[in-house]
């Protein structure tokens, strides 16, 4: 990808064997959209980045695994300053032009000099052929890199975009995800590419979710270097339309490999509501089924125990919803319908769909025209083990 | 208990080798208030059990576990009558007399003929000491069987209020719990047994949480048989307050059993939110704590990763939380204070709090003098092996 070169090297911020320190340097002039986490509690990295951010001039992403330094108060905030000051002291930039990012326990000091001690490192290996080396660096309980890329022409000329992210456990993002980065070497004007990154990661980071629990460091960063030869758009340019949902696929599809890596996840799960009064009620619906833990432990059972499914959309809180109008899906196997089990369902069609590695959930509220889609995983052993064991 | 008679016998109606169906006889004139479930899909008996309740004259409480006869539709409302049906015609009173009760497996049709064919032996065996096993009979995933009972005076006369429910898993009830019946042989009127009822359930069954998901069968039921020598009370009677308290403290005290026995629970666990604006924005703070399975394994595990209750506390989505003035308390323990960890916390002093079979989560929001308390269970290995093999 023209204008970005990243490295990945072992600070020991938590891990002994392994890159947790990655650098990101972006070409001058790139422009840079970004969405972070809603929790009040945001970390010390975040309020930095958005602090940084607002001076639109970054060169420098310095991100890593294994501390979150979020819960750290006023020293912490101190910590992700002077990262910043390293670098840019490296470097000769602005310390403003470093945007810091965190990932990892919550509540303990970030080791600033252990970072600091790799920074000459970090910068004499940059190259941009190392997205992968990143991708893995940047993970926690992942179990797999997260990484996509994709070529389209815009204003006839050849343009990439390639993305990375992280996440497994924590995962119900608001307004963005754990971390995620996507480049590209298309040139895009400053509002234009800001609403092309929210209108993605609002049909993709937040339609996902592992347990609900919305993270203190979430962010994702949309960055468009203009090194390629392609004309500079804003949003009424011609090509506008098919540039954004290029990124809408890409965000899609690194949300979607988060799902598949969620903390002990054995299914990805498709919930999609439809006949909601509005897309509220269906997201409304659509969460309470992908939080329930007996829904998730029966996924995880491949048991075809819908009664449970249709508990949950019981208590979402619908006003006035007519239950002898809703239908419930599994695949193509309908089993409820009009207030009762269908007449033509056999458990053994449930049971044949329980049993698939992705399972679609569609629920018929028969109350309008909204529909919504999201993504979640099961509750497995595995999901208790790696959160029980997770500090120790 | 005067007035009261209870039968525990084996229907077999999903069980093989225990009691699983009880009836409850009222004495003559006995008064009944009660709360349901709020979930739209509630169960036959729940429909069944509110239209027979607007009759004012019940005489019999009809009660299965193993089968919840919910999702069954008009087939499944048909069977909840001819259970009714079924004992009226065996003890000469009118179906509207009888209110039905079930419990269990979602969606599966209720085998009524082998109810029954046990309802002779059932008012054969009638008898006022049956309680625990009735309480034992109602079970489901429960381990444990759950009963309190408390005297006290009203009107210069001695009464007794006893209690008993079942309820482990689907635990976050919405006016009212799992199954919970309480009977005294008070004589109090209708609209002041009624309000003492919901006053004693939304301080106690409404204040648990085991999983988050709300039952389509949850109801309790207070009778007052009138069969002791006390005067009647309505709600301005000078001991009405003392008899309210002891519903109350026996509701509270049956709701903190349900938790105990949570499903796969190995903490008991209280989360109490101080300094609130109002009543409603520490609910919803103290149930996000109490919902989050990232909160909960960490109980599971004894670690004290106090990081996972802050970020809980900021996706709460509490307007204009500031974060500066939240602190977070294990029993006596502050962990933090003013934005960040206190000055003064070792984590030896965390980990001494987590060791326990007990915990108090307290958190001061620092914006208001509102509080809310509820209880909670962890989130274990035995949790999800429970749930992913109930039905098999």
């Amino acid at each position: 990808m023209a204008g970005i070169r990243l490295s990945a090297q072992p600070a020991h911020v938590r891990y002994e064997d392994r890159d947790d320190l990655v650098v990101i340097e972006l070409a001058e002039g790139s422009r840079c959209a970004a969405v972070f986490t809603q929790n009040a509690f945001c970390a010390a990295p975040v309020i930095v980045a958005k602090e940084h951010l607002l001076k639109k001039s970054p060169r420098y992403f310095l991100i890593n695994s294994g501390n979150a330094n979020a819960g750290t108060g006023a020293p912490g905030l101190k910590d992700a300053r002077r990262s910043c000051e390293a670098l840019a002291q490296r470097t000769g930039c602005d310390p403003s032009q470093v945007l810091p990012f965190s990932t990892g326990v919550i509540g303990e000091r970030l080791p600033v000099e252990r970072i600091e001690e790799v920074l000459n490192a970090s910068l004499a290996t940059l190259s941009a052929d190392n997205w992968s080396a990143a991708a893995n660096a940047i993970m926690t309980t992942d179990t797999v890199a997260k990484g996509v890329s994709k070529t389209l022409e815009v204003g006839g000329k050849r343009i990439t975009l390639t993305g990375m992210a992280k996440g497994s456990g924590m995962i119900r993002p608001d307004m963005a995800t754990m971390l995620a980065y996507i480049a590209t070497d298309a040139d895009v004007e400053d509002d234009a590419l800001q609403d092309c990154l929210q209108q993605a990661v609002d049909q993709s980071f937040n339609r996902i979710t592992v347990d609900g629990d919305t993270s203190t460091n979430d962010a994702c960063v949309l960055v468009a270097t203009g090194a390629s030869d392609a004309p500079c758009m804003d949003s009424r340019h011609a090509d506008y339309p098919i540039f954004c949902s290029a990124v809408s696929e890409v965000c899609t599809r690194l949300a979607q490999l988060i799902i598949r890596d969620g903390e002990g996840a054995t299914k990805f799960v498709t919930v999609c509501i439809e006949g909601g009064r509005d897309s509220s009620e269906c997201l409304q619906v659509a969460y309470t089924v992908a939080h329930s833990p007996l829904v998730k432990t029966a996924l995880f059972a491949s048991d075809p125990n819908w009664g449970r499914i249709l508990a949950t959309v019981g208590r979402a809180g619908l006003p006035q919803l007519d239950i002898d109008r809703v239908e419930l899906w599994l695949d193509d196997v309908c089993i409820v319908r009009d207030g009762g089990v269908a007449s033509d369902y056999r458990e053994a069609d449930g049971q044949r769909i329980m049993d698939q590695e992705e399972i679609l959930i569609r629920i018929v509220l028969g109350r309008g025209d909204a529909s919504e889609t999201l993504w979640t995983s099961d509750l497995s052993h595995d999901y208790v083990s790696i959160n029980a064991d997770y500090r120790s």
